[in-house]
């Protein structure tokens, strides 16, 4: 468990970690590689863990170990250098793509766009995508991730709010640290959507020699003041349930109410009003209890909230959500005090992807990105995405982008 | 306290009154009120209160005594045909304009409109406005109404959550109790913003012959699944808060932490990203307090909204919002099952104020319910307001549309 990330055992790809054991020495993996990337990527895939001994935050505060999961589509070539960098959304975790089982019910969230053919294309790329710090979704067994519901080794007890605050650069540290590991120092492209456009946004201001290509999709460069109160009202919720108890509840019990009325919350908000009236109506949940009549009554849209975000509770943690809240909070492009400085550091062509009926990011504030990134010299193209979604657009919506996607990545 | 209707001594108009005082008879009085209508209105208002001896909900509960507050600017004529109705928004009053001292901070919130040769010219019409039941601002001390707050004089303890749900429905039958009360049977014109335009929608629907213009300002013909939501979630941070106890509180603790959420979202989902963008940048609350350093630090948005939340939390009462957000969400003109019958019913000429920037209404609900209006037969306008301000553009910017609507009321 704690091994060092030097020595871990754990960051070999999966389709040559089973060569590994076939072949037996080093050297025959390496060739085998070679010829893995020739081979279609079948759609399924295994969940890795990459573990760091320890990691010290941007603010000086050591972590140790760390430990996230992370997940790969297609094969990584010889001169390791076709790696896509895929990163997640708030809610998100590494599975974008493919399936763990053939009978799962959902593949993973861009699936639509990733495998075989498709616009990134794992005939061509290996695509990889890792957990964040501070997951969301610490309680599912397919994602790994360090933060506050983590043991601290240090006490043998969940690290609580003693856990470092940690930022969306610490989240890109972390994963350079994984691709190092993999020996890889260069990115054909990094792309993610929300959250995962920040990170993408921080790659490539902090390490422009390294990404060749910039894809955020539904983000800006810095939480503006919307997104912050926005952020701030996801929190809430979570610091009302006295079962919160300022962050120590891992021996007692979860603030399982808050956090559902969170997640119902952010539902909302990455949705559009669209989405809403035209999959729902005005009917009640329940064809006994008349919401104009009883107190505790509610309509359809209310259940089918409370229940998608009660599903989604089962699996997430209250602190995790808290952190990423601070996290994407303090977001600016470059982590200094300048919006200007930290995008004009991209040097990648930039494609942003965005729907001007994003309720969490301001069109205004992607497209104010945009200029900014092209005045410090960059090419930039901004396309928007169409759907009744809002923000979410840019998640279920993103294969109506996939020509532009696949002409971008092979220019 | 307990007067019936028939015999309030409550009822008379500001005006009136003090020259009640001076003729001493009901016939003086009379010839007196239409001398008074040639007098300008000097700004200073003096709240009133209706009651009625008892009132049956339109869901058949009875609620007895109702209390509400009014308020009134210009003189009614003898024929009690220049009344213009002014209902309120979701966390309004009856103060839609004037001062109550001269040296009041602020007028009410259309003072803007509302006055001596204003658009809403108190030197031609009366304008009136009344505080709904289960107002928010149960304990403003300018606020009088009827809701979970005020003593059951059965059990001489507040009604809490035996009072009856009430709708909009129910809001415009008080109403028009309290304008009854003053001889008025015919209306100039109703019009109001957001939950007020939902009282204006109903006022046309229900009493069609009475209601001779309709202005609905921000607000659409029926609570659609996504105001249904919104709505919900405003209730939420209030049901979490342990001292809510499901609305018993009023032998202790109030649920203030919960009431100042809930105002904060709704403060927050008034407005727009523009307004959020233009007014605050990154600052943070305490020069001392790095919010991306401290879990509990924040920004400067945050804290100015946690402020103002704070502020309207001490007037207003929890189980309130919670009946007005039932009163809402069960809203569709007409109080049928039919939008379409419902709107149909109306013959008022309308004009209708929107802004496309609205998130609480969303402005495709405003046009459906243009067109529905229109099917039916009466005339409508449909004008866009202008702003930063999102939903508030109703309130805060309702001067741009002031010309409009001088003309409207003079046709």
């Amino acid at each position: 468990m704690h091994d060092s990330f030097e020595h871990s055992t754990m960051i070999v790809p999966r389709h040559s970690r089973a060569m590994l054991g076939l072949a037996g020495t080093a050297l025959a993996a390496t060739l085998l590689l070679a010829s893995a990337s020739a081979a279609a990527w079948d759609g399924l895939v295994e969940k890795q863990v990459f573990e760091m001994e320890e990691y010290t935050t941007v603010g000086g505060e050591t972590i140790a170990p760390v430990r996230i999961g992370w997940e790969a589509y297609g094969s990584l070539n010889e001169e390791k250098d076709n790696a896509i960098l895929i990163t997640h959304f708030f809610s998100g975790t590494s599975h974008a793509a493919g399936r763990y089982a053939e009978d799962d019910e959902a593949p993973g969230y861009w699936d639509a766009i990733i495998g075989p053919g498709k616009p990134l294309d794992t005939d061509e790329y290996y695509i990889i995508a890792s957990d964040t710090l501070v997951n969301l979704n610490a309680h599912d067994p397919k994602v790994t991730t360090t933060g506050p519901a983590s043991t601290n080794p240090e006490t043998g007890e969940p690290w609580g709010t003693d856990f470092p605050l940690v930022t969306i650069r610490d989240f890109v540290e972390v994963q350079k640290a994984l691709l190092e590991s993999l020996g890889i120092e260069q990115l054909h492209a990094v792309m993610g959507p929300s959250m995962g456009a920040l990170q993408a946004y921080e790659w490539a201001s902090a390490y422009p020699e390294q990404v060749e290509r910039l894809i955020p999709v539904i983000g800006g460069g810095v939480a503006d003041p919307w997104l912050l109160a926005t952020l701030s009202g996801w929190a809430a919720p979570i610091r009302l349930d006295a079962n919160w108890n300022d962050g120590d509840y891992y021996d007692g019990e979860p603030p399982l109410d808050g956090l559902r009325e969170a997640l119902k919350l952010v539902t909302l908000n990455a949705n559009h009003w669209q989405w809403a009236n035209e999959t729902f109506d005005r009917s009640w949940a329940d064809d006994d209890a008349d919401p104009t009549r009883e107190l505790g009554a509610r309509y359809a849209i209310e259940q089918t909230l409370d229940d998608i975000a009660a599903a989604r509770a089962e699996l997430a943690d209250a602190n995790h959500l808290i952190y990423l809240v601070k996290a994407n909070q303090a977001f600016i492009a470059g982590h200094g005090d300048s919006l200007e400085e930290g995008l004009a550091r991209i040097e990648a062509p930039t494609l942003i992807l965005y729907s001007e009926n994003d309720l969490v990011f301001a069109p205004e504030g992607v497209r104010e990105t945009a200029e900014l990134i092209e005045a410090g010299g960059a090419t930039v193209e901004l396309v928007t995405l169409e759907g009744n979604r809002g923000h979410l657009d840019g998640v279920v919506g993103i294969d109506q982008a996939g020509d532009r996607i696949r002409a971008f990545l092979s220019d």
